[in-house]
């Protein structure tokens, strides 16, 4: 498999690249559209065909490089749930998508938003914002629901095995990746905590509101096209910005 | 093989852990002083014993975290030649250590600065500033010469398979990694280019200085102790910062 992790400085979101190195046939997860050259820069390098491109959710913090990379290469968008209507695959728990002679397993993981889903690679999963290293993601907009991460974190994430490698769609401490037996023994907010505890500790976060989020919500919403976005649209729910 | 590439956001430095499964013993390439605490608290909870702290050079953009990471830790510092005499181990071309029963083997590879060395563990080569993604380090301080970088590069490196995985100590694109086959035929500096084009190319280079090269420079000549800098030492040839 090949396999590469990509970051984008500014928002600090990894973009994933999984590839089968017989068929040639690639996918990236948590595309961020400013990053859309490099990406296909690299694809075209490597000699690799983008068939598709897999959001974990509907982020806040990034504008998704979905849409333009599906006019610029005819690769499907793949989302979780039914949140962003525009994309060609919106899949549920245990779905499988196939890449060549890989399978990409949909593990459902609401609760950072409702709709958000992890990916099962072999054995590396991409959790996007639902688990972060030693940490994971705020429940407090976007349908956001802390018990319901819980249980995601606890009984969907943590039913891999302790080897799973766990890539994560942010980090901000700089160690880039986990496992899962790492995060049962030592995330902060997990390890040895009950569902009460974990819920309390999430109401009790005050965090600022993503810089973006007011733009990049609804153009997430819309595959991140912009001439789709309705600027009309209402506030974000629960956030002012 | 336990392998973690790690991030110092502030000198955008790659710091690389590597370890053996089995006995539990660990190195670090390219640690960061101010990344010290954070490293140790991984390799603690990984369940590791630090053994080695390997540097590609003397850095010039941040100080090092050998001395450190030695005081805590009894961890042997290690670098190439003879430019950090406090360092524990001065290894040459075609060294090897031995780390359980993983084998680091040095090559040779001056120019950025003249004792600039890669580390070859596996499949996997961590170049240090001698070859970047798509790129490679300054020749215009610390002895650098972009006629012995040309020839590292394309006689010592891309003599390794085209597999290899190439680690740098630097990305500013978000890339991270790379193989010599990509730089190979991707590299704008070397694809196709000769010896003295190369020259000319990195002569021609205006970079400004690293911003902490009057304190980087001999902190880690002193392998990062900063009781040991010897702070009347003359400003770094050839730089004014």
């Amino acid at each position: 498999m090949i396999f590469r992790q990509l970051f984008d400085a500014d928002s600090s979101t990894y973009t994933y690249l999984v590839a089968d190195p017989v068929t040639r046939e690639a996918l990236l997860i948590d595309a961020v559209r400013e990053q859309v050259d490099r990406d296909l820069k690299l694809i075209e390098e490597l000699g690799l065909r983008l068939v598709y491109v897999l959001d974990t959710h509907v982020h806040a913090d990034h504008v998704t490089g979905a849409g333009e990379l599906r006019e610029r290469t005819q690769a499907k968008t793949v989302v979780g749930g039914a949140a962003a209507p525009c994309a060609d695959l919106h899949v549920q728990h245990d779905d499988e998508i196939r890449l060549g002679s890989l399978v990409v397993r949909v593990l459902a993981t609401p609760g950072h938003t409702d709709e958000s889903v992890s990916y099962l690679v072999g054995d590396r999963v991409f959790t996007g914002d639902a688990m972060l290293v030693r940490g994971n993601g705020r429940t407090d907009f976007q349908n956001g629901d802390a018990g319901a991460l819980y249980d995601s974190i606890t009984r969907v994430l943590f039913a891999l095995p302790d080897e799973t490698l766990v890539y994560p769609a942010h980090d901000y401490k700089g160690h880039g990746m986990t496992t899962i037996g790492e995060e049962r023994r030592f995330n902060p907010r997990l390890a040895g905590k009950s569902r009460a505890e974990f819920i309390r500790t999430m109401q009790a976060l005050k965090v600022p509101a993503p810089r973006r989020i007011q733009e990049a919500v609804p153009a997430n919403q819309a595959c991140g096209e912009p001439r789709n976005t309705q600027r009309s649209l209402a506030p974000v729910q629960g956030v002012s910005s």
